[in-house]
C-alpha cells in the first residue's frame, strides 16, 4: 500500500506549470502575464488558482497554461464518466491544463491536461470545507472504501495540425510512448486508442487533430505509481512540443493558410464546447470562465459546407492526417 | 376538439421561409443558395430539408434560414424538458430555423424559429417508418392519450445587437408582443421571461441580447390554437425584424466596431454550443451537421478577460442592453 499525499501532487503541478511557462517563454521571446484567481468557499465551488496567459505574442497568438485546485460540494456528472455513483459527493480536483494556439499555421495547435481527483466520503449539503487529504490516508485500498475518500488520476496530450507533417506527428507519439514506457508495455496502445476515442468529433464524423495519449479513472495499482504516470506525463509535454515549434516557426505563411487555419480552429471550438469534459466539468461546476475558455482560438471562421480541393494541401490534412494512425 | 393536421404545418413552414428568403432578398439585394438534403430512414434519423443560406454579401455576412422535417427512432431529452417520460419514443419534428449575421456591427443578429414536435405511442426499436399524423387525428386530446401521438408547438425570435438602440429594442419588442396579443393578455409577457431565461449564459453571468419571446410544450387549449400562435410568430418576423434592418444598413463603421462585433459574437458561439437546445438536439439525434451550424457566425474573436473602457459605446450595450428590461 502506497502513501496518498495530495499536497505532494499539487506541489508538483504548480512546478510544473513554472517549467512548462520557462520553455514556452524560450520558444516565444515574450513573457507570459500571470493571474492569480481565488474563489470564495460558497455552496458551488471554492478554490483558486493560477493562470499563465500570452495573447498576440510572436510565436503564441493565444496560449494558456492554468493551475487549479478546486473544491465543491456535489461532484458533476462530466467528472468521472465511469464511476457515475460518486456524483454528487463532495469533491476537490487539481490539476494543469494548457492549449496553445500558434499564430503560423505550420505550427499545431496542442493541448495538455494533468489531473487528480478527490471524491469525499459523503455528500455534506452546502458544506465545501471538507478537509484536504493528507498524507498517510490509505486513499482506495482496503476495506470500507465508501466511507473513504476516492482519489483517482486523469490527464493526456493532442496534437492537432493545420498542415500536417509526419516527421512531427511521429516525434509527437513518441514522447508520448516514451512517458508511459514505465508503467507497462499495454499502457500506450491503450491510452493511445483512448486518446483517438475521446478527441473525436461525433457530428463530424472527424477526430480533433493526430492524437496522442489520453487517461482517465486512474487508480491502480497505488497512489505511487498512479502519481508517478502523471508526472512522466506532464514532465515529456515540452520535449513531445518544443521540437515541432522549432522546426516549422520559420515556415513562410499566406494568407490561405490563415484562413484554412482559421476555419479548422472552429472544430477546435465546437469539441471544447460540445464535448470536452473537462470544459464542461469547469462550466457546470462554477469554475471560473475566464479561465476554462482560454482554451478557445484567439481568431476562428466558420463557413457553410467548404471542403478542400482535390489534391490541395488541406486536403491532405483530411485525407492522411485527420484518421487514427499508428505513428510509431 | 381541432382536427390534428400535421400536413398543413408542413406547408406552412414551407411557405414561411419562402416569404422570409424574399424579404431577406429584397433588404441584402444578394440571391441565397438553396441546398435540399435527405438522409435516408436508419436507425437515427430520417427525413430532410431545405437549407436556404447566403455568405459574405451586402448586408448579411452569413445568414441561414433552414426548414426541416425529420424522423427519429429515439426521441433524445433534449427535445422536451417538460416532458422528460417522452424520452426514447418515436418522433417527428419539423421547423424553421434561422439565425441572421449581418456585416455591419449596429445592424443586430436576430434568431427565429418555429417548430412542431409529434411523439409516437412507443419505442420501436430500430424502426423509424412511423407513420406521419394525419388529418383528424385526435392528437393529445381524450383519455388513452399514452397510447396515442402526442403533439406540441415551440418558438420564438430573440435580437442580439452590438450596439444597443433604444427605439430597435422597443419595436422589437412591441412586434413581439403584437404577434401573440390574439392569445391571451398573459400571454406575451410569460413568453417574454421564458425568452430572457433561456437565452441566458450561465457561465457569464449574461443574457446572449435584449430577448424578445420563448415559448415550448404548447399543447393547450387545441392544435388549431396552438398551431395558430405558432403561425402568429412566423409571420411577425420580418415586420419584426426588417425595419431595424433598414434603419441601420448604412450606419458608418471602422475597425473598433468591427473588432466588437467579432468578440460578442463569442458569446453567440458559447451560447449556441453549450446551452442551445435546439442545437444539441440536432447534434445529438444526428442532424445534419452543416444545417444545424448555419448558426455559427462567419468570423469569431476570443480574448482573455476583456472589458470595455468605462463610458465607451461598448459599455453601454452591458450596462443598458444586456439585462431584462421591460421594453414595451
Amino acid at each position: 500500500m502506497s502513501i496518498v499525499n495530495v499536497e505532494s501532487v499539487k506541489t508538483y503541478l504548480m512546478d510544473l506549470q513554472d517549467r512548462i511557462i520557462a520553455g514556452l517563454e524560450q520558444l516565444d521571446g515574450g513573457t507570459f502575464r500571470s493571474d492569480a484567481w481565488e474563489k470564495p468557499p460558497g455552496a458551488t465551488l471554492g478554490g483558486g488558482g493560477r493562470l499563465r496567459i500570452i495573447e498576440d505574442s510572436t510565436v503564441f497568438e493565444r496560449a494558456g497554461v492554468a493551475f487549479s485546485h478546486v473544491r465543491g460540494s456535489k461532484l458533476p456528472p462530466s467528472a468521472t464518466a465511469a464511476r457515475p455513483e460518486l456524483a454528487g459527493r463532495g469533491f476537490e480536483a487539481m490539476g494543469v491544463s494548457l492549449v496553445l494556439h500558434p499564430r503560423n499555421p505550420y505550427v499545431p495547435t496542442v493541448h495538455m491536461n494533468v489531473r487528480c481527483f478527490v471524491a469525499h466520503p459523503a455528500v455534506q449539503s452546502g458544506s465545501i470545507a471538507q478537509p484536504s487529504l493528507g498524507a498517510g490516508d490509505e486513499g482506495n485500498d482496503g476495506a470500507g472504501a465508501q466511507s473513504k475518500p476516492i482519489w483517482w488520476f486523469g490527464g493526456g496530450m493532442d496534437l492537432t495540425p493545420y498542415y500536417g507533417n509526419d516527421e512531427d506527428c511521429r516525434h509527437f507519439h513518441a514522447t508520448c510512448k516514451a512517458s508511459l514506457a514505465p508503467f507497462g508495455a499495454e499502457t500506450h496502445p491503450k491510452y493511445k486508442q483512448w486518446c483517438d476515442e475521446y478527441f473525436f468529433l461525433k457530428h463530424r464524423n472527424e477526430p480533433r487533430g493526430i492524437g496522442g495519449i489520453f487517461f482517465d479513472d486512474l487508480m491502480q495499482p497505488d497512489f505511487a505509481t498512479c502519481f508517478a504516470l502523471m508526472q512522466s506525463v506532464g514532465d515529456h509535454f515540452l520535449p513531445a512540443y518544443a521540437p515541432i515549434v522549432e522546426r516549422r516557426r520559420d515556415t513562410a505563411w499566406g494568407e490561405r493558410e490563415r484562413d484554412f487555419q482559421a476555419y479548422r480552429r472552429g472544430r477546435y471550438v465546437e469539441f471544447n464546447l460540445v464535448f470536452d469534459r473537462g470544459t464542461l466539468f469547469g462550466l457546470q461546476s462554477g469554475g471560473r470562465t475566464e479561465s476554462i475558455l482560454m482554451s478557445m482560438p484567439p481568431a476562428v471562421k466558420w463557413r457553410y459546407d467548404w471542403h478542400p480541393a482535390a489534391g490541395s494541401p488541406e486536403a491532405v490534412l483530411y485525407e492522411n492526417y485527420l484518421k487514427a494512425r499508428d505513428w510509431v
